[in-house]
């Protein structure tokens, strides 16, 4: 008797791919899905080569709030370079930056936060950024749980991403974050490897120091892969259409709209940040991943929208049992 | 006795992944690599997520002459926009290209072939170029072969690139050629799929047409991905340094540096065209495919560089016994 409760415990653990999803809409949504494009034989089959699944990152696979992680590591790098800026001072998105003024640097919006990364993540080599990424991700800390950032991955996000891969599925972050911020520790949180991430990027140069080449980051922006930069994106690196995208703001929007436009069956998602006690709760007014108009859509389309408060067991990965 | 060498004939069939190479140089040099590489405990032990390659495509690939095969696509896109374009006539690279003037095109060089390229593969959604350029790849031919192109890849570089997959690299082409020109054909042709087929491309604009998203190719350019563009096109879209790099011509020289700047054992190679004969015969004075500094710079640093004369058996699939 106990050997059976056993085994059917260990059966149902084997089984159960999603443990931190409640059995809610969102969770059948993305089984049902899963199951009709990997079933031989099925009307929606879908070739393994052509499983392709796109993921927003800030919001979608980690916290966002109350500004993107990228934009703590831009302010920590804003200190150390500010004895050579003193005109910093008086300009924002620096300003705010400076003084530690989160409200203030929210309200720069996600321009003030592109300023920020241009200016925080040009002219140094490609190898030397990684460098500093690297060394800060595995120190700072979030000003409200003091987590390390990678440790504010979603952990029912986690286990969709695993759950996807299992199933043929090829996995690529298109976000709008910096995509030689994110490549530096992708593969080690999300198992995702650099050339399935894709981001906004700046331009390079190609140049010989002390007798090696090096690639310079410049200033200049070549994506900005946020709204209508996601689909450019996703033909830019993949050149295939989607079939699965998750998102969780109005830049996802084109993202999902450019997935669904396909034949065949296709799915969408939206996270909603609905937990305030456990994360954040925000969506229309939030200066910071608004979620207004892509909500909408997602209503009359009915796309799949993920009540993060009744649908994830947990968010973090500490929190599991 | 029969049985016995009937035998040891398949073991030498099953063992030679290479059979259109001559025992030369070159193919043990690749082969010495590949089993540097790929042998567990070797000093130069590589894991297979990092086995990484890249290949030139244009000369590399497939022939390159008299002018790239995008080329002979443009010319007869232009010929068919002509009546809407009369001060082509009077303009190159159109001029030449209207006359069938091989020559006045080559004299345009570089230049001229990513101008006509522009000219040609812009104004339309990139569901409608990929079907143009499906058409036409499967019915132009070759001025000399009468061949049509996808007949005119190297048997030698495809057992090549056969063989570096069965040995677990993952294969880009990184070419200064369309990226959607070569995506429309290159899974079919080379078992390359679209998102490790890297190129020059121009910028695209989301829209809405009928009432579904499109992608329009615009005239402007996003990447050229030739001489220094090459290492920030892999930088762009691979985010890894590669350990093994093949080209023709000094616009993958920086290609070559890039990948042989790194740590542990890499493998450059220059494919020299020598053979009037089968193919082509041109190096340092060629307008198209110009080797030159890279000839130079592979004697000095040891590279390889394949005689193509001396040392592949075959040169087209069609030639194979």
């Amino acid at each position: 008797m106990f050997g059976a409760l056993v085994w059917a415990q260990t059966c149902m653990a084997a089984q159960d791919a999603l443990p931190s999803w409640n059995d809610g809409a969102s969770r059948q949504q993305i089984e049902s899905f899963v199951r009709k494009v990997t079933t031989p034989g099925s009307p929606d089959y879908v070739e393994p080569a052509k499983r392709i699944a796109v993921f927003d990152n800030d919001g979608t696979l980690w916290t966002e709030q109350p500004v993107y992680a990228e934009v703590f590591f831009a302010l920590d790098q804003v200190k150390a370079q500010s004895p050579q800026h003193p005109e910093w001072k008086t300009t924002e998105p620096f300003k705010s930056a400076l003084a530690g003024d989160m409200k203030g640097l929210a309200a720069t919006g996600e321009k003030g936060a592109l300023e920020l990364v241009a200016a925080t993540h040009a002219g140094m080599t490609t190898d030397e950024f990684a460098r500093r990424v690297n060394q800060w991700v595995s120190t700072a800390r979030h000003p409200k749980t003091h987590r390390v950032f990678t440790e504010m991955v979603y952990q029912p996000m986690l286990e969709l991403l695993h759950y996807l891969r299992d199933n043929g599925f090829k996995i690529y972050i298109v976000s709008g974050g910096g995509q030689d911020f994110m490549r530096a520790w992708a593969e080690a949180v999300y198992g995702i490897p650099p050339e399935q991430v894709i981001g906004s990027e700046g331009e390079l140069t190609y140049e010989w120091r002390d007798g090696q080449p090096v690639l310079l980051k410049q200033p200049k922006v070549a994506l900005v892969d946020d709204h209508a930069g996601k689909p450019v994106g996703i033909e830019r690196f993949i050149g295939r259409k989607p079939i699965f995208a998750f998102g969780n703001s109005d830049g996802d929007q084109q993202m999902l709209e450019w997935t669904m436009s396909g034949d065949g069956a296709r799915f969408a998602g939206l996270v909603h940040h609905t937990d305030a006690d456990r994360e954040y709760a925000y969506d229309r007014q939030s200066k910071v991943g608004t979620l207004d108009k892509a909500l909408d859509e997602a209503g009359a389309k009915g796309w799949t929208v993920v009540d993060m408060k009744k649908e994830w067991k947990v968010i973090y990965p500490a929190e599991r049992q």
